[in-house]
C-alpha cells in the first residue's frame, strides 16, 4: 500500500495481463448475471454512496452527471443483461484457408488484452464499460473522477466480488496521476479516455499505446439542389441533428447549402432554425439574405466568422455555409470535419455514392439525421466509444471493436521447404459461418 | 525546388491526401497491368541503372540485397500481376443491418488513405509495395535506401508514367530527414517501416501515427512429451524453422523442451541440430546431459546467458530450455516472446487449445513450422509486413491490412427524436456476401 502509484499502476497492468488471459475462459455471461445482480441487490447502498458524492458537489450541471439513480441504474442493468444474451463473441471463425493438404490456416477472433479505461464524472460508466470488457474477455484499468469516488467505489468492488477468481484482471484508479502511469505501461494494449476533448488531445499526444476515441464530433449535412422539394424533410432532419442532444457528439455543427437551392428555400430553413432558437452564423451571402427578413433577430443571427468552421459549438447554435455543389462540400468537409459523422440530403444516388466515396468520415450519411451515428442504435448493443481515427476499429466501437485476431495454423508435421520445389500451396478457401 | 525537405514532405502528404481519394475510383488493375508492360519493356534500363548502385557499394551483404536482376524483376512481375487479378477488394460490404424500414447500415470496406512505406536497400521493395497500395486504392509517400538510388529513381519514374493522371498520389523521398518528417505528418495515417530492429524501434516511439510492423521476431518452438514418438517430424520442423532462411523474422531462436521428454530424445535431437552446424545455447541441465556425449563440440554447444532468451539471434544459433510443463512453457513465450509466431509440437488436442489461447502471439501454431508465417503463404498474395502489435491488422498483412472501413447509412427522411418513443429500432441483420 505505501507504493508509489506508479508503481501501483504497473502492478496492476502486469495483474491485469496475467489473470486477463484466463478470462477468456471464464464463464463470461455467468460473471455478467452475477454482477447485475449484486448490483440490484445493493442499489439502496449504491444510491447512498452517490448521496455522499452529490453531497460534496456544488456545480448543478456536474451533479446531474454524477447521479446514479433508479432510472441509471436500470439502464446499467438492462445493457449488463443485453450483453449477457449476447452469443459468445471469441473464438469465432472470420477467415479459413486450406493451405495444402493437412495444413489449415484459421484466423480466430481473440481479445485484445489489457484495456485502459478513462471516464469521467459519471458513475454509470463504470459498470457499462467494465461490462464490455467481460463480454470481450478484455482485462482493464479503469480510471474513474475523484468527483465520483464513493459510487466508483462501491461499484468496483461488486464488480470484482462478481468476478470471484478473476477479480485481479480488473483494477480501478483515481485521478490524474494513474493516468501518466496508464500512459507508458508496458501492459496496456488500447486507451480508451471518455472525457473532454482536452484529455483525450492530451492522450493521443503523450502515448504511443493505441488510443480508440474522438477529441471532436464536428458533423455536416449538405444539402443539394435537388432536395428543393424536401424542405419540410429537411427542417426536421437538421433539427434533429441540432437540437435533440446540442452536446452529443453527433450533433450537427455546421450546414452547408448548394448555392442553387431557391432563395426561398434557404430563407424557409433558416426561419424554421430561428423560430426554434437555434443560433445561426451565417456567411456573407446569407447573412445578407436574412437581415432582411421578418424573422431577422440580432441575437440569433449573426455573421459567421472563420473559427465557426471546424468548431464543436455543443450548443444551439449551427455554422451555415453555401458552397459551390457536391465537390467543394466535399471538399469542405473534409478540410473542417472531424471524421465523425456526415451527411448528405440529396434525391440523386449518384451525388451519394460520390459523397459516401469522397467524404473521409468514419460514417457517411443519406438522407438521415448525424445523430443515428451510435453504438446503441447501429445495434451493437452497447457502446464503449467512437472512433475518428482512420484504423479500424472507427466510428461507433461495440463488444466486436475490442476484439483483435490471431492466426492459427494446424499441420501433421509440415515443413517450409519443399514449398515451391516439390510441393505447392493449395491456397483454397474454407467456408465460415458469418456471424 | 527550393523548399526546405520537411515542407517537401508536407507538400507531397498533401498531394497524396487530395489524389488519393480519387484512386479508389480509378481503373486500378489496370495501372497494375501498366505499371507491370513498363517494367518489362524497360528491363534494361533498370538493371543498367541497379548495375550504378551496385559499384557505389563494397558491402558484399548489402550489395546482395542492392541487386535487382531478371529473377528479382520476374517475381516482382509475378506479385503485380497476382495482384491485378484478383478481385476488387473496396466497396465490399461486412455487415449490414437494417436499423427501421427505410433505413439500412453497411459497413464498408475502404482504403485507410495515405501510407508513409519506409525501406531499405532492397529496390524490388519499391514496385511490390506500391503495387499493394494501388491495388487498396492508398497512396503513399515512399522513402528508399540512398544505397538504391538510381534503381529507385527508375522503378518511381515508371510507377508515375504507369499512374498518369494519378501520379500525384505517389511520392518517393530519400534519407532520414524525410522520416523524420513523416513522423509528423497531418495527411498520414499509417506507417510502414521495413528495416532494422533499430529503425523499426526508433518509428514506434516516435510518432503518434499508427505503426505497422515488428522490431524482433523471436519465435519459439515449444515440443512437450506427447511428442516422445515423433522425433523425426521434430527435428525436420525445428531444422526448418531454424535453418531454412536464419535471417528472417519468421525463424525460429528459441526451442523449449519439456522436462518430461525422455534423455534420448533430447539428445538426438540436440545432436541432428550440432550435424547440421546450429550453434545451442543450453540451460544447465541440458549442457550438462550434452556435454558427455560424443557429438559434443564447445563451437557449437555453450552455456545459455539470461540475454540469450528474448534474443534475435537471425543467424544458425538457437536457444534451448528445458521448460516444465505446457503452463511454464506459455509463460515463457509471453515473457520472451515478440508476439510474432510460435509453435507446440504435441500429439495433444487439448494441449493446443490451451495453447492456442494462452500464447499472445499474432500466429499460433500446432505441429509445423514457424516459417509459414508469411503474407504469400498464407495466400493473401503478398505482404505489405508482419505486424506483431495487438491491433488489427496483425500478422503477415497483405492488401485486405491495407483497407479501413466506413459506415453508411442511407434513410428516407430519418431523425432519432421517436425512437424509444413512437418507434423502435428492428436491429434486422441482412446477409452479406462473405469473401
Amino acid at each position: 500500500m505505501s507504493l508509489p502509484l506508479s508503481k501501483q499502476v504497473e502492478k496492476a497492468a502486469a495483474e491485469a495481463r496475467t489473470c486477463g488471459r484466463l478470462l477468456q475462459q471464464a464463464p463470461r455471461s455467468e460473471i455478467l448475471r452475477h454482477y447485475a445482480s449484486l448490483l440490484k441487490e445493493q442499489a439502496e447502498n449504491i444510491f447512498a454512496a452517490n448521496q455522499l458524492d452529490l453531497e460534496r458537489e456544488d456545480d448543478a450541471n456536474l451533479k446531474k452527471r454524477l447521479k446514479f439513480d433508479l432510472p441509471k441504474l436500470e439502464s446499467v442493468l438492462s445493457g449488463i443483461e443485453t450483453l449477457a444474451a449476447m452469443p459468445e463473441v471469441l473464438g469465432t471463425v472470420e477467415l479459413a484457408t486450406k493451405l495444402d493438404t493437412g495444413l489449415v490456416l484459421e484466423r480466430v477472433r481473440t481479445p485484445i488484452g489489457v484495456l485502459a479505461i478513462i471516464f469521467e464524472a459519471r458513475p454509470d460508466a463504470l459498470p457499462q464499460i467494465a461490462a464490455l470488457a467481460i463480454k470481450s474477455g478484455n482485462a482493464a484499468l479503469l480510471k474513474g473522477g475523484r468527483e465520483a469516488g464513493q459510487t466508483n467505489a462501491l461499484l468496483f468492488s461488486l464488480l470484482r466480488e462478481a468476478l470471484g477468481t478473476y477479480a485481479p484482471a480488473f483494477h480501478l484508479f483515481e485521478g490524474r496521476e494513474a493516468v501518466e502511469s496508464m500512459l507508458k505501461s508496458k501492459d496496456i494494449d488500447l486507451i480508451i479516455p471518455r472525457g473532454s476533448k482536452e484529455l483525450v488531445t492530451y492522450i493521443q499526444q503523450n502515448t504511443q499505446i493505441p488510443v480508440l476515441g474522438h477529441a471532436d464530433g464536428i458533423c455536416h449535412i449538405y444539402i443539394d439542389d435537388t432536395y428543393e422539394q424536401s424542405l419540410a424533410q429537411a427542417g426536421d432532419i437538421v433539427l434533429d441533428a441540432k437540437l435533440t442532444y446540442p452536446a452529443a457528439c453527433n450533433s450537427l455543427e455546421c450546414l452547408l447549402l448548394d448555392k442553387n437551392l431557391s432563395t426561398s428555400f434557404k430563407l424557409n430553413l433558416c426561419r424554421e432554425l430561428v423560430s426554434n432558437q437555434v443560433e445561426l452564423r451565417l456567411t456573407p451571402s446569407l447573412y445578407q439574405l436574412v437581415q432582411s427578413q421578418p424573422f431577422f433577430q440580432p441575437n440569433l443571427c449573426k455573421p459567421a466568422t472563420p473559427s465557426d468552421f471546424g468548431y464543436e459549438f455543443g450548443a444551439a447554435i449551427l455554422a451555415v455555409a453555401e458552397v459551390d455543389g457536391l465537390e467543394a462540400a466535399i471538399n469542405h468537409i473534409n478540410t473542417f470535419g472531424s471524421g465523425h459523422t456526415d451527411a448528405l440530403l440529396s434525391e440523386s444516388q449518384a451525388s451519394f455514392e460520390r459523397f459516401f466515396q469522397g467524404v473521409d468520415s468514419s460514417s457517411v450519411y443519406h438522407n438521415c439525421s448525424t445523430r443515428f451515428a451510435d453504438g446503441f442504435r447501429y445495434g451493437f448493443g452497447a457502446e464503449v466509444g467512437i472512433s475518428t481515427g482512420r484504423m479500424p476499429p472507427r466510428g461507433p466501437v461495440g463488444v466486436e471493436g475490442l476484439l483483435t485476431y490471431k492466426y492459427r495454423l494446424v499441420g501433421a508435421g509440415h515443413i517450409t521447404a519443399p514449398y515451391g520445389k516439390s510441393k505447392q500451396f493449395i491456397h483454397e478457401p474454407i467456408k465460415v459461418q458469418k456471424v
